[in-house]
């Protein structure tokens, strides 16, 4: 059973069960804080919630983006840089640069660039989920002891444990709060990537 | 400066330079000992030495081979278990068995399968180097949390810790002497992979 601390409003808590939970755990596992670098790739749900989580554990956040438009929204999240994945100039100017990577991104795209900027024994974690294999090459992995690594929500305890450090550091989800009647245009805008950064129902709108 | 402990033959330790500080880095780096299941892909020079240590120190080894042939050497050398690749059932019958695997093969190969291997949390270890990429599965990582590493030879001062370690252990490489002149026979053999398990080129063969 999990408690919703009452420092937190229900809607903006409710993404933490899924967002919020899928990027605490691996930033717990895998020991990330202070004096770390820690890119994320991508910034919808999942990732503004890794900034959020990422800047309360004290890590110093680079978000990679696709969309220039993104920088703003990287900035006011408290992002300590932001970086075009668009331009080929950033993958020469931050190469062996961070200890960790969080890849929030679910369309196929090429790992190996992203590889090459993590530093020697650096890992990039996926938790976004490209329903397609990509190419893997072994030489960016070997030469400097990274890894590429998954995660997966989290447990019952561990989600707890990430609704209570949510409530001490004043971090909810960014949404937008709809009557169910507008379901269907928030589907429609939801793949346009038109959301800042998930939609929740107000139930109460069914009656 | 490395230091040859007297309990090894010249001939057996000159390989432990390459083959022997590949596979003991990544074995200590990642803590493997007592408790653990390793497979290692392949049994070549870098299999075999992997078999030697990674049974020194104390780890359940089972080798993964394409080839019956393999199986009375992997026996031999001390493996737990042998197992063939070339046989899809192997793949479902050691699901979700290995805390690690150590992959030595350098022709391209489809990772995911042996991804499938791993515990939870378990790690996949590229030492042979494919030099084309091959498709990566971001679910089989992502589902149990796994993940890929690489590991290239090692440093110095472990280099040492490895030939002390093999000395304490009556660890050499298996070799064949070859005077130089048999240089390109030996080669050839190589490409065959007709040798158990690596060439040592004699050099005073060369007066």
């Amino acid at each position: 059973m999990l408690r919703i601390p009452s420092a937190l409003s229900p809607a903006g808590a409710a993404p933490l069960l899924c967002a919020g939970i899928t990027t605490y755990t691996p930033l717990r596992h895998w020991g990330v804080g202070k004096y770390h670098k820690l890119a994320v790739v991508g910034l919808g749900e999942l990732g503004h919630m890794a900034v959020k989580i990422g800047k309360a554990l004290g890590t110093e956040v680079t978000v990679l983006s696709t969309s220039e438009r993104k920088r703003k929204d990287a900035e006011q999240l408290g992002a300590f840089n932001f970086a075009l994945t668009s331009q080929p100039e950033t993958f020469t100017r931050l190469q062996r640069h961070f200890d960790f990577i969080l890849d929030t991104v679910s369309a196929p795209h090429n790992y190996n660039t992203y590889v090459n900027l993590l530093k020697t024994d650096g890992t990039m974690i996926l938790v976004g989920a490209p329903d397609k294999p990509t190419p893997l090459e072994p030489f960016p992995l070997i030469l400097h002891r990274r890894r590429i690594a998954g995660s997966v929500i989290g447990g019952i305890r561990e989600t707890q444990e990430m609704l209570d450090f949510c409530a001490t550091h004043n971090i909810e989800s960014d949404i937008e709060v709809i009557p169910i009647q507008q379901v269907n245009e928030a589907y429609e805008r939801v793949l346009k990537g038109d959301v800042r950064f998930r939609f929740v129902i107000d139930l109460r709108s069914l009656k």
